[in-house]
């Protein structure tokens, strides 16, 4: 069976990729192995944090009123009771007229409404002038004023990053529930490919989509498992497809560059279940495959190396963020186009682009060419209905 | 011995940090985990890449010349000599008049100087009609076009992204060689804290820091070790310093948000070793220091955790950098500033900034408070010789 190759938009692929993804499951593991991580589940505050009113300075806990109007002709001088401790409650309450001396992250005693700078007091025996006026609440965090009890401190679909392991720390997570990374097969066709390992003959070249593929798996929250190389027959890929999804969530059958390996890529998928899309209207990339095998996700990547990337980019990447629960969607950076960039009306063009200075600049090559991956360092993606771009004209960048 | 705090520059800082840098080792790895690693060596072309003439398109190998002129109502007329097998070399040229079916990936033969596309051709029997002109060279990537033999493909110092994975494993590189992830030593000070795990008592928190530190040192190529809560007295602090410093290659202190504690950290730094720098011209995160103990660099960071976060990015990540030789400099994302900045003249100020639209907008909070991390999502620096930034102005955002 030949498929009829009926080009769909991006954002139809898209749909089609997300339709067919299956969620992952969630586990617990320990807050150290987390960073990375898609948290599966809204993590909500315990309690109040900080439990109680904290300094931020160190200086003296004081009622604020007793400071209004303090300058440095004329302080306020209070009475001194003492020192606070760090990591004790301060039970005796501080009264009008009265100070104490009070560290960073020391806690505001009762009836002390504020903290004074050390920098604008002077010690005089058990005397303390302050040359400043405070405000109520004043270098003071006040209890609850971080996050509140049962408040939502992250929501479920983040990627979890460094500044969050403080606050899923702050909040007492030792565990964290996030999404069982997706296994992601990888295969390899093509009768012209040899592996990494080996020099190639005449006519041969290493596979070089299948650790491409891996490298974006593993950087987009998914565990690579490479299937190797296979030959261009049916047998051997039908083999190796229904192998990869039986101990996968999702396949990437890469390459078959040419018509008749496409083709045979798609009758492969469509004997083990639908091919949803076959070709999208992107370029490059456009003999992409979107397909169901024995009830996995299958995306059939172009062979050329440029154009797989970028198919992984704008198809793979919504798929796995689709499994995974991940609400992150990357954030573009503004540029200013530096050349003109053609394109033609009714495709979508990823302009793979160098940044420089603020300016984009167009990388041009035939994208069976990894140097213009590694000279590039995102994408300037051309709308369907433009037929062009010219210099100056505002752009968004998506970074690899 | 109390350290006089004189407070040095971020340029100063950052050089005192990649003084005391030593360079990591470096290791050789199976290319399956080297995505996110730092290349350690420069990665050449171990031959020309690809190693012949290979055509881009599936269609007709040809004698370009024999091209020129053609059009749809005066097509080309060539006899067609064969269909090119994937994966072989061809032996028999291409001869002028002549022309040969060749797949995507196929090996030019000789004679042949360009590839028809499919599309604008018609097989008629044993010949084959061209209705466009090609060029020498046209939908033909040329031996070594890719990558040329001895040629630099990927320098020593970067990071290796997904797509350097492809073109790694397209020179050959089975394994790679990499820098050693240094070890990060990870030590929280102060009588208030509490594991993550615990229930904090009056007066107490949880150890943020020590999990921000651990995320960041993760993201940043290292390998975080813990050593969990050390109690405010030098003893403890200098024990755990003192195994920290045999078993790490970096030592991070944090907390002692108090003056006092800040002092006796530094005290504990020079007893084994110098203090290089004890205060920064930086907000948040003054109250830091760089030093070296028993030959290790160490950081002191602030207590707050928006100040520990902004100067593990300020002077952290550019010791890691010159410890693994990471030439990455961290792109940042241009916008405008939303709202107005304050800022004193004579300090480098990082502000909190949420992106919005292109729009910066600042995060204003206690440095205390994690809640302004989560909100944010990178800096802002404020230059020391301004005295604040207006609404409008073109801001350069580093993402967290």
């Amino acid at each position: 069976m030949s498929l009829f190759l009926h080009v769909v938009s991006v954002d139809e692929a898209v749909a089609a990729a997300e339709r067919i993804a299956v969620p992952a499951g969630r586990e617990e593991i320990p807050l150290s192995d987390a960073c990375g991580r898609i948290l599966a589940a809204d993590v909500r505050s315990p309690a109040d944090i900080p439990g109680f009113a904290r300094s931020v300075v160190d200086g003296y806990a004081v009622v604020a009123a007793d400071t209004t109007g303090a300058s440095e002709a004329m302080p306020a001088m209070l009475a001194c009771t003492g020192r606070i401790a760090m990591g004790r409650a301060e039970g005796r309450p501080v009264r009008p007229g009265e100070c104490r001396y009070i560290p960073t992250g020391g806690v505001l005693p009762a009836g002390a409404d504020a903290a004074a700078m050390i920098e604008y007091t002077e010690r005089i025996g058990t005397e303390v002038l302050i040359s400043r006026p405070v405000a109520p609440g004043e270098n003071v965090i006040a209890r609850g004023e971080d996050f509140a009890e049962g408040g939502v401190v992250l929501a479920a679909g983040r990627r979890i990053t460094p500044r969050d392991m403080g606050v899923l720390a702050a909040a007492g997570c030792d565990t964290v529930t996030v999404a069982v990374p997706p296994k992601v097969g990888i295969i390899s066709t093509g009768n012209e490919l040899v592996p990494v390992g080996a020099v190639p003959g005449p006519g041969q070249v290493r596979d070089a989509n299948g650790s491409l593929c891996a490298g974006f798996v593993r950087m987009h929250g998914g565990t690579p498992v490479a299937y190797g190389i296979v030959r261009d027959d049916r047998a051997s890929l039908a083999a190796a497809l229904e192998r990869a999804t039986a101990e996968c969530d999702i396949v990437l059958l890469s390459g078959g560059s040419s018509k008749d390996d496409r083709d045979m890529c798609a009758d492969t998928v469509a004997s083990r279940g639908e091919v949803l899309v076959h070709g999208i209207a992107i370029a490059p990339g456009k003999p992409t495959i979107i397909g169901r095998a024995d009830g996995r996700p299958v995306i059939g990547l172009p062979g050329h190396p440029a154009s797989a990337f970028v198919v992984l980019h704008a198809i793979a990447a919504p798929l796995l963020r689709a499994v995974t629960g991940e609400r992150h969607v990357p954030r573009p950076v503004s540029a200013v186009l530096g050349e003109p960039v053609p394109s033609a009306r009714g495709r979508q063009d990823y302009v793979r682009v160098r940044l420089e200075d603020g300016k984009a600049f167009p990388v041009f090559g035939k994208s069976g060419l990894l140097n213009t991956l590694v000279q590039s360092d995102g994408l300037v993606v051309v709308p369907a209905g433009r037929e062009g771009m010219e210099p100056g004209e505002a752009v968004e960048v998506l970074l690899w």
